[in-house]
């Protein structure tokens, strides 16, 4: 399983970067500067005590890997996806994590784009054939990046293909203590958007920083 | 505590009625009709074993309540406040448990109604002062009915005034295994619509009835 990273310096990047090495998994963290990339890289491995992850050019990170996560800020998905899009191909699958949140005034507030998901307008922008899956969105960054806490959580998994769906529920099963559901096709992203920033508020509300999902009786 | 239901012939009404009245509160089971109200207080009180539960006509059930849950089906909920406005004061408040949601060919969808959630819709037509606030919109109707179960899941709360939110988290506590959480203003409500949509979608995914949220974190 080759795990590349669109974006891999940032903290949803380098946490979902942490937790996949650590249990194994090849992961690349892509960034425009190569040098940014292999000093995130070098963070992340004196964090796990080893050299597990690699940072590369975005470039050299596609051409490597198969799951690709896209980790840059909302606003900036669909500038990183023209920015490649020559690159991706058919054996690309392409993993939104993005929320289109800002804080005003300390509360969390979802951006509202035509009643669209950042998700669906990001497929929008993606070849033909390179399909889009959406995941991690309610996954605190807090939490993924401090490996001493358990995430004890589900991860919401969307897509119209289902094969793609199924590869990504098959790497985030690679995660101890993430538990991934099949949340079916695209139009869920909202929910999953909304949801976290829904969990942002009440991390404000409660003063926490890790509020996540869990389903009961499934 | 004195709990009232518009709308108490449903499955959502009976299961919050009858895990409230198992706790200990006053529970008014209304409707248009006296002699429906009547027997379904009666079914629900041959499941709990004794009278603890009353039947009136809603104009009875105004005068007697505090907390007004609406447990009629989401297309209705407007008639069924604009039929007794006049009886409603200052001293109720308005509990919104409705989802907007079909099923089409098995799958469920979210109904959109110009971008409004249902809570929104119905508070436009609540006198001035009448608070509203939408809870349990995400607690399945299948899993309250049946005493049986553990219910172990959190329920969200949202609403812009904060004295009735407070006394519907408060109400919502009496109920075991059940932990209400601030889920901040009304506009939230949404979300917590779209989540009831997102749960049903993996009811049937995962072949199951019961799926509910619990938060991780807080």
């Amino acid at each position: 399983m080759h795990i590349g990273f669109l974006g891999g310096t940032g903290m949803e990047a380098r946490g979902l970067a942490l937790r996949w090495a650590a249990a194994g998994a090849s992961v690349i963290l892509g960034s425009r500067s190569l040098e940014m990339a292999a000093a995130s890289a070098e963070s992340c491995n004196e964090i796990l005590g080893a050299s597990l992850i690699r940072g590369m050019s975005n470039r050299e990170m596609l051409a490597a890997s198969e799951i690709i996560l896209l980790t840059v800020p909302y606003g900036q998905a669909v500038d990183a996806i023209e920015s490649c899009r020559l690159l991706l191909t058919h054996n690309h699958i392409i993993v939104d994590v993005t929320v289109p949140m800002v804080f005003r005034e300390g509360h969390a507030e979802f951006v509202e784009q035509s009643g669209l998901s950042n998700a669906e307008i990001i497929a929008g922008h993606l070849p033909d054939g390179v399909p889009l899956v959406t995941a991690f969105k309610t996954i605190p960054a807090a939490i993924l990046t401090d490996l001493q806490k358990t995430l004890d959580c589900d991860v919401f998994v969307c897509g119209d293909c289902e094969t793609a769906r199924q590869k990504v529920i098959q790497a985030a099963a690679a995660i101890p203590s993430l538990r991934p559901l099949d949340g079916g096709p695209l139009k869920n992203a909202r929910t999953l958007e909304l949801m976290t920033v829904l969990a942002a508020e009440l991390n404000r509300r409660y003063k926490k920083k890790g509020a996540r999902y869990r389903i009961v009786g499934i």
